[in-house]
């Protein structure tokens, strides 16, 4: 493949006058360094005609140096912003990410747990389809001591790593937010309870409504998956009878953002008839108006959390904690003008 | 890995008195299916302990059946879109997706490479980062026969197969669409001319200047990554003089829409005092108050066209066309209140 004197990134930090380590970091896009060193770095790497050996080191160590990643879909913020921190902070460690999108189909996982398998991943993180309720296909991980770590939406039953938010909190406190505004009635938009995190989310919800005496009415909740077009569906539904809610709590910003907009465009005053909560902290709920109180999950948190169990599991050539273990990442209310 | 004898599609097809393609199609979220059918599909799926097969599958036939496919990064709206839309097309031809982003670094783009190429895929479909000048990284593919397809940042002298939006056109359609309401003095934010597209869309700019009369001025163009930090940085510059442009075609939607917040922030009317054009038309655009006048890329067709050109290119076990073949997909302007 190489068929003349390979130049390192000795050779660029000498004919800058740099340290090696500044070279890599630049090369590898590290925050710390400024954009006219990485501008420099790149700029005398391509004059050297360098190029990194990343397949020839793996070759050497027998290692493929890279962790595979299966998400419901790269569109979607919190997954995504999970994604990119994994892969920056995966990178320091020298290992490259696979990405896979299940789009919440069962089957997808299924077969993309089997591709990143024979693509010889070192270890795999997961945010499973929202059916996802046999969780048999990662046994081939397991069985080959290959770690698997679960994030945010995660096995209720399965032997593993698993680090998500604090679902239950989160509908707990968008719940309390909105009964301290004084809201009587709150139409509640949930996921498919096969998820377990909408389980959990629902759960908090319920224990505000008791904590405010309020009781639990199942004509004001929604199960569904969270699409602006069922967002929709469901707006027609709600506001075509006599009786309005008083707020719409969203358990995702996909559904918050759609209410918003039908909303605008049906006269309904929000906060002032109409109070939106929605969850994850996408940024668009901050560029719409009025912009939308939701909960933060903290993706960075989150994201490191899973780097380091990846990487010790990966020091432990052990597939999975012997149990489970659950980490969970505190999430926060951040209130912007549609619940004020 | 297998020790019971396996239940197949057709097992699921017998006891849901459903077709075969019918069961397949669902359990693959194939558009066409109800929501009702693939739920009665997976829930019969799992019943049965059915589990697909691809790596065996893969495995008889020596295939990987993966396509590798490099993004700058998948929070971009119009690089996920295309991947999505790939990805969805790929998975009706039985292969399955493995995507990568290289987050702009040139040295994780060839690392990446290495990285697919030894992950086994039978093809790699690439937009590159915004400083991709050398090409050579790409060279281990074609030397094994394994085909490539850039598309949207794409190679300006490399041969191969490449599938991109009008890029001349879109500048060229911006800057017209400005110059028919009256703009006299408009600033233009451009992408860093290392990527070919942002060359092409420039041309278009000074095309349209030219039709109208107007002259190039540079202290009116900026050239930068486009971020939310350059463009807040850029907007800070122009306002503070005396001068304010009447316009501001940013080549990127998170320009625009920064733009936009600077200026409601800053009590700048807009369009009233100023106009803004951007590109590619993401969803966002739609969604802010006023909303963005966008260039939409037609993300659909370019992914078809992708996905034709790969399939076309595996069947012909050629890893590139022999010699450049550039589609140029069509854009259009799409009008909204930021331009009115």
């Amino acid at each position: 493949m190489r068929n003349r004197a390979e130049k390192t990134i000795v050779d660029i930090a000498e004919a800058l006058s740099l340290s090696v380590s500044t070279v890599s970091r630049a090369l590898n896009d590290h925050p710390n360094i400024s954009v006219q060193t990485k501008d420099k770095v790149r700029k005398m790497a391509r004059k050297l005609g360098y190029r990194p050996n990343t397949l020839a080191a793996g070759l050497r160590s027998n290692k493929s140096k890279t962790v595979g990643l299966i998400v419901p879909r790269i569109s979607m913020f919190y997954p995504a912003a999970i994604t990119t921190i994994v892969q920056n902070r995966l990178q320091e460690y020298g290992y490259h990410l696979i990405i896979c999108q299940s789009n919440d189909s069962y089957e997808q996982e299924v077969a993309l747990v089997n591709t990143l398998y024979s693509a010889r991943v070192e270890a795999l993180a997961v945010s499973t389809t929202l059916y996802t309720t046999d969780f048999s296909h990662f046994d081939l991980f397991k069985k080959n001591n290959i770690p698997v770590v679960f994030f945010d939406r995660v096995p209720g039953n399965y032997e593993g790593k698993i680090v998500c938010g604090d679902d239950e909190d989160g509908g707990y406190q968008g719940a309390k937010h909105l009964l301290e505004k004084g809201c009587k009635d709150i139409v509640y938009i949930s996921g498919p309870l096969t998820c377990s995190l909408y389980t959990r989310r629902l759960e908090g919800f319920k224990k505000a409504l008791q904590e405010y005496k309020q009781s639990y009415k199942k004509s004001r909740v929604f199960f569904q998956e969270l699409t602006k077009e069922n967002a929709l569906q469901t707006c027609k539904k709600v506001f075509s009878k006599k009786q309005w809610p008083d707020a719409i709590f969203a358990t995702n910003d996909t559904t918050a953002i759609t209410v918003l907009e039908y909303c605008r465009n049906h006269g309904i005053n929000v906060p002032g008839q109409v109070k939106i909560v929605g969850y994850s902290n996408d940024p668009r709920t901050e560029i719409v108006t009025p912009s939308i109180t939701s909960i933060d999950q903290d993706p960075t948190t989150t994201a490191e959390r899973v780097v380091a169990a990846l990487l010790e599991l990966i020091q432990q050539k052990s597939a999975t904690a012997t149990k489970q273990t659950r980490e969970i990442i505190p999430i926060h209310l951040i209130e912007r003008a549609s619940s004020k």
